[in-house]
């Protein structure tokens, strides 16, 4: 069984339990961070680290850790739980308070939870063949750059797909693609640009993004950020995803229709393996 | 302490926790319902338990319980909390899985979540003054018809307000008012037609809206349902919002603009009695 972290503890899995009134529970009033582990260590920690900061700042939530402290947690569950490959999942809330619509004070301690995944992550069979996603429309509330729990409209999204026999689904709004369900969303056209879409309120700025569109940089691949329309992803030649645990994931259709060759293309494939590669290399 | 109903027991409020795996939690994977309670009875019991079915419905969740043995729990923590005037909050979440956007098996146990709140509701000093709301953007996801736990938006709305010194918030889409942060909103112009937005997807259908709507018909009031702007608004003779613990609720300033004569119109405060009346005569 698990040892999970919850305010200030470790406990076992049956026994990490929150009071009905977390606000995480009653509002959805919650921010999350996963960090991918391999070789058990954890990859741009860092960077999972500055966009938390930045979700709570967003909802006008305290740090209620320094980031030494937060390390330790990650670095504690993954040796507990024995991780050699998988995930730390962070979630922070308001705290625990009377159900009101408007925040408790100030200095109502706020929750912390987190609990490790085992994932295959490099050898991810999804990776060999690639993936197949539909196009929903993006229903999501109107801050997708803040990573709250909020989470209904991708698992819906995700169980749409399964029931298309679809792994994913990309989102759509007034006609292009904001992003995956849990995963910035990519094309490469004829020329080999690589085209995702422009940071906004409309998607989150995704660490596993950031790391990729770095990594194509310095492979001297062009890359344009803006929206793309699903007609145009159907005339790629190549499409992908990336997110934390997926790293870079290889799209092979897209509403039934074909991508390219129909099978994982030369610049998904070389994106996830110096995606990797570099991120071994800093990981701590 | 209160008594909380949590999975098939009654705890008391130190010892009602529920599994941080709970998709509550983690996905605010929930719907909920508040049922107003005067004079120890339940306001409109029938119409929230069908609201509550449609939304599990709309979620692709059952109903773990039927309407008799969900009257009983009311009743009971009615009973065992000691509620002349208030509130009971019931929320139901598609129950406790390892972390995964895909649901659990369908066997999983849903949780089931009650409370209690007092409150005083039929003398509510809010509504001898009516409140001041200014408007905001509504950010909210597309499908407000569902009442999921996805509050942050409404949480956030309610803060903003605050910090403007006004009560609450009318959210705003392509320039026409939505509703309140939980509430439906209304104005009444000047030949007494009471105007409030058609049901669709972007508001929530309230109980109180629709017996308040039986009402206004019963006193041959005219009723337009059809979306109206801030502006629009701002020219009405009065305006209201409902909700199931506010009833009918005057609103005397928008944005820092006076309605009518800045003191609650006669056609909400006759609504407001009426549906009072109407509601204690047949509460259960």
């Amino acid at each position: 069984m698990r040892s999970i972290f919850i305010n200030h503890q470790y406990v076992s899995e049956d026994a990490a339990k929150i009071s009905v009134f977390d606000r995480g529970f009653l509002f959805a009033d919650a921010i999350y961070e996963i960090t991918p582990v391999i070789e058990g260590k954890l990859i741009d920690f860092d960077g999972h680290f500055t966009r938390l900061k930045r979700s709570l700042g967003e909802l006008d939530m305290g740090l209620p850790m320094e980031r030494e402290a937060l390390l330790d947690i990650h670095r504690q569950l993954i040796r507990r739980n024995n991780i050699k490959e998988g995930l730390v999942y962070l979630q922070i809330t308001r705290g625990v308070a009377d159900r009101d619509f408007a925040f408790p004070p100030e200095q109502t301690e706020q929750t912390i939870v987190a609990f490790t995944q085992q994932k295959t992550l490099i050898n991810n069979p999804a990776a060999v063949g690639g993936i197949k996603i539909i196009t929903l429309a993006d229903l999501r509330w109107g801050r997708c750059d803040i990573k709250t729990v909020q989470l209904l409209c991708a698992s819906l999204g995700k169980m749409e797909a399964k029931t298309h026999g679809a792994d994913d689904a990309w989102l759509l709004a007034d006609g292009y693609v904001t992003e995956g369900t849990s995963n910035n969303a990519y094309i490469v056209n004829g020329d080999g640009v690589i085209i995702t879409r422009n940071l906004s309120h409309r998607i989150l700025g995704g660490i596993t993004r950031k790391a990729v569109l770095k990594c194509a940089a310095e492979l001297d691949m062009k890359v344009e950020e803006r929206p793309f329309s699903p007609e145009e992803a159907k005339q790629a030649h190549e499409a992908f995803c990336t997110s934390a645990t997926t790293f870079v994931m290889p799209v092979v259709e897209i509403d039934g229709h074909k991508i390219g060759t129909g099978t994982p293309g030369p610049v998904a494939k070389s994106l996830r393996k110096i995606y990797i590669s570099e991120s071994l290399k800093s990981a701590i």
